[in-house]
């Protein structure tokens, strides 16, 4: 009660299986005296690509554009765009990230990468030496709810999917200093009959219902390639 | 002589690393008598978002919007929009896909992976039970050559990048069909003098007067996670 969940969301239908995962999370969440912020990014057109518009008005170094310097100038300086300051708002204040996506080629789709590479920028979410257990966004956790197109078996590699995730888990929030939730995974809902997608939608509201109490997994190297 | 290569190219300056990195590849295989195509995202001003308007007229379904079955319906029936249709012609006529990008959070920028997400719809790259050794883009070669922001021990594991490259090599390239050269990776050029930078233009130049004598690498699970 009193937590504060940012769901950054990425799919372009409501009535979606993803859809119907943020509602539960929304209400879920919502009863147990949460405030939930939603950051709907197909409905934003949020702009995935990294570009100098995301720099307001002079550039650090505008003979040879470096997209990393002049967001960092720019974050240090208040001269990030609008819709940047907005979004690291919502991370500043979360204790909570919850990213509800579809697996696209075993990654992200391009719209919440875009949201990883934008809003992430250096001085905000890490420093130098300021990574991984250090980074700049302590005390937040973070939990990537997704769907495949496939069955478990396609992602699994000697029995676990834990290898794709290696760069969402570890290389994007780990390295932000973010704690990291077990993943939560609805393998193939496309293919599932009526009965199975409720059992789904209901095993995420009973997830949700203990969430707090989780203790996030070992985001290190050892626990991924032991 | 006479191979089509194809250049996905994601980076927003010319006279950056990656610039110099794409400048040589276009010159040295010109000069070896390939035909050269780069795709210049940025200056394209590529769509990286995945949405409705990638389909030209009516939709399958226009009740609950589905992207992967959209594409896969207005691909058969020659319904996919101009740009996408475009960057398809491109890599059927090619030999050689090479990806040119700095790595941003342990993947591809976005506006890359959107080029992933959005070209590669089924019926065109795959198809049901035609993925992997299968898929519908044989006898065509990959290679991903980036950069890194960080030095080579920040992405070794067990003494190896290569489990960073799973979800691109393996998840992407190798589901289509596609063969995958050995990444070539040009670490923290950002740090490095400008003597080491000039030995690393020179080592890919040098990697590409001898590639198309390289045997692809084994992209199985196994190969990676042995």
């Amino acid at each position: 009660p009193g937590k504060k969940v940012l769901i950054v969301y990425a799919h372009q239908e409501p009535k979606s299986f993803n859809g119907s995962l943020l509602k539960i999370a929304v209400e879920e969440l919502t009863k147990q005296g949460c405030s939930v912020t939603v950051s709907d990014l197909y409905a934003m057109q949020f702009e995935p690509r990294a570009t100098r518009n995301d720099i307001v008005g002079h550039l650090h170094n505008s003979e040879a554009f470096n997209y990393g310097v002049e967001t960092w100038e720019a974050y240090k300086s208040g001269g990030l765009s609008k819709d940047l300051v907005e979004e690291q708002k919502k991370v500043q204040e979360a204790d909570l990230l919850i990213f509800q996506f579809p697996l696209f080629w075993f990654s992200m789709p391009a719209i919440l990468k875009g949201w990883m590479d934008r809003v992430l920028v250096q001085g905000f979410a890490y420093d130098l030496s300021k990574a991984y257990d250090g980074g700049l966004l302590q005390d937040k956790l973070s939990l990537f709810s997704f769907t495949t197109g496939g069955s478990k078996e396609k992602y699994a590699i000697r029995g676990d999917v834990r290898y794709l995730l290696w760069p969402m888990q570890h290389g994007i929030m780990h390295f932000c200093g973010v704690k990291v939730l077990e993943p939560h995974i609805c393998y193939a809902p496309e293919h599932a009959s009526e009965e199975k997608r409720k059992e789904m939608l209901t095993a995420w509201t009973q997830r949700l219902k203990t969430l707090w109490k989780e203790e996030p997994i070992d985001c290190s190297p050892e626990w991924y390639f032991k």
